[in-house]
């Protein structure tokens, strides 16, 4: 085992006790609403956003173990996000990291729900945080602004809106930037607010890898194997979706994957040796195959 | 004119102001988006929840001017709500406030994610709301809880789960109370908070008017008129909702609003004369066709 995957093994151990934690504590809830929300939030995933959380907290010499809350409601907005878009009339997905989408095991009306139920629940967790301390209701703000309709909804309306049109570069840069960008920039801008870090870095350094995590999400979509990505491949092209495949070919994404992977670096190496992990885990992204 | 009406007109006119302002700022979103959202937010309605929220400030001598931005946040959450209910995968309604429904216009995915900006905009207006004193971040977390999975969403995930069902006394208290009692009572007791007024009073006083209302809404279902309604009626009973009307029937339905119209009176006196437009509420609210 390699010093990136023994880190990331501690992270996610955390997180996973912090989420099922979390879980066991919706039992005051309606049945159907708690189950519905805890099968997305415990059907696995990489919880690369939960991780980036941390390990930024870590970049910045604080302790992450602290942060919990704000992490699992970072991955409560993540997995209200996948429920709606997989629904069938958005992408229509039957898969979600290798099991049955939401609304194929509970229906349509829970899965909305359970989506509804989750993002509600981050903006509890996210407020009552606020009551820790201002850089907590500042960072609690960053998350929800990136999530909201100027950021990751706006993507997801853009992605809509383009669907099945040629589309330009600018169109699939503004699509990039908001439908995955801004939620993978605001767990390094959170962990900078909350360390007193440098910001305006951690922006920077949050858009280039949500451009390297949508470049090789696209590519997997042409190149990967289903089975490992736990959801349907191929379906991009189907749905005409615009992706840099469509706008720039394979080889040419493939570049621009290598380009945003070295911009990452570059912003990085500021850092020294503290930012080890956060470099692997740039590797991680360009290299994954789900 | 009544004095009533005037002063309900006073509060319409300030809000209805307050609320376009905020439209016309939405001009960086996705045109359908944006559109989409300002469809349902400016589709008329009677702003009970803003209307109500006012006017409490006012009888703790607070100044309402000062409040929009919660006032427009709890009717964002309350349009998400409409906008989600009236899919075709959950209520499967074409008409809301006399308008053919979001999705009957923008389609059920810009329907969905016009719910989900909605929410999320309200989320991140809450957060920025809290920066201002500590009371506004106690009042935004007592309106995200009681919209949350613990509160309307729980209402509503009750009110499917017991649609088509025989469902008992005990299951209609808990959707009366979830689906519509909570985010009607977030408002007085908001402006409790904020004023530093009588908390448990504002609740008790929100949760029978939020009874009062759910009994006349399902009665108007059975009495009452579409046209007026703006809605299609009828609805509930070939669509087996649980409603007071198959509970108890509609003459004790009939007793049980004026029960709940004079539990509301009970906790308005101690408050005297300042209290005159919210007794004249809940007379407005028994007595209403619409």
């Amino acid at each position: 085992m390699t010093d990136f995957q023994k880190k990331y093994g501690g992270y996610l151990d955390f997180f996973e006790a912090a989420l099922k934690k979390y879980c066991a504590e919706m039992n005051d809830l309606p049945s159907m609403l708690a189950e519905s929300m805890r099968y997305s939030l415990l059907s696995g995933g990489k919880r690369v956003r939960p991780v980036l959380f941390f390990a930024a907290l870590e970049l910045f010499g604080r302790d992450f173990r602290g942060e919990a809350p704000l992490a699992v409601a970072l991955e409560c907005i993540h997995t209200y996000s996948l429920i709606h878009d997989d629904l069938p009339a958005m992408d229509d997905d039957d898969y979600r990291r290798g099991n049955p989408s939401n609304h194929k095991v509970f229906g349509e009306a829970n899965a909305i729900l359970a989506g509804d139920g989750l993002l509600s629940e981050a903006c509890s967790m996210l407020l009552h945080e606020g009551m820790r301390s201002e850089a907590h209701l500042m960072a609690a703000a960053c998350l929800m602004d990136a999530a909201g309709a100027r950021g990751m909804v706006a993507g997801q309306s853009a992605d809509l809106l383009y669907s099945g049109k040629a589309g330009s570069e600018e169109e699939l840069r503004y699509i990039y930037e908001h439908k995955t960008g801004r939620l993978l920039t605001a767990p390094p801008v959170m962990a900078a607010i909350l360390a007193g870090g440098d910001e305006a870095s951690m922006r920077r350094f949050g858009r280039e890898l949500g451009m390297l995590f949508q470049l090789t999400d696209d590519l997997l979509d042409v190149k990967g194997n289903g089975a490992l990505m736990g959801k349907t491949a191929g379906k991009d092209e189907r749905e005409g979706k615009l992706t840099c495949v469509k706008v720039f070919g394979i080889e040419k994404s493939e570049r621009l994957a290598d380009a945003a992977a070295a911009d990452c670096m570059a912003i990085l190496r500021a850092y020294g040796g503290r930012a080890a992990f956060l470099e692997d885990l740039v590797r991680f992204v360009r290299s994954r195959d789900n």
